[in-house]
């Protein structure tokens, strides 16, 4: 018995390009897919997210933008700066890496404070996701990331 | 015939670690082997810029930061709110990734004001180098992205 996807199944895709050699025209390009297939939302690097607002200006489709990608080792500050910019820009939606380094080194209240930092930067109707990089974790790491992440960590 | 390096070879390695795991304890042993070996500098990310200053106290050896590693991509106004923070941090070397997104979409205008804001951010006694990431470029590419890292470019 094969199992078909659901009807709505582009609801529940983000239609991502973050390559280091993506150009404006492909950032066209991704966003006329999006809006032809009905996808979420485009995700893109920070310096394409005022062209993607404006290419999908009037549609549902949303913009989302990378933060502190892929290394998440900047400061707290300039994630901060970063993810209140891409809003600023026509973002609504921010995937922001955490800081892995900080994690590695068990300062686990840097992890903490880095994802409230970029919280408390954007306005509460934009959704803000944490990518953990679990491949690079130990399943302790991950279980400690997932506390933090979900505002269960040691600051609380 | 063998050419035996010049013995001060030391003084022209840039001692980096931008290892996505690397941890605060790798970032001080990179500080004691620069502190022994007499390098010109370590190189890091900018999470651990404070901890790299803090390790090399009262000596020579500089703190170089990367910015905007690895895409570039991100905007000239985080990249030069990232810079100015290194340099508060104890950084007075910056290593800017220019924006390469810009430079593969013709956004030669993009490219330099990129690098001019990083420039603008920071203090004249700190240091400035631009990485090109000439693997991704043409020709043509790298022989503008010079010339705009010269100061030679489409705004002189």
């Amino acid at each position: 018995m094969t199992r078909e996807p659901p009807e709505n199944i582009a609801k529940y895709i983000d239609h991502t390009l973050l390559s280091m050699t993506a150009t404006a025209v492909d950032v066209e390009r991704l966003c006329q897919e999006a809006l032809r297939c009905g996808f979420v939302s485009v995700c893109v690097n920070p310096y394409f997210v005022a062209d993607a607002k404006k290419h999908l200006a009037g549609s549902n489709v949303r913009v989302c933008s990378v933060i502190g990608f892929p290394l998440g080792a900047s400061t707290k500050e300039s994630k901060a700066f970063e993810a209140r910019q891409a809003v600023a820009h026509g973002a609504s939606e921010i995937d922001m890496v955490s800081n892995l380094c900080a994690l590695k080194s068990g300062r686990l209240q840097d992890v903490e404070e880095d994802i409230m930092a970029v919280v408390a930067s954007v306005p509460q109707a934009a959704t803000v996701k944490v990518i953990l990089e679990t491949c690079y974790l130990t399943e302790t790491e991950i279980l400690g990331a997932c506390k933090i992440a979900l505002g269960r960590g040691p600051l609380c």
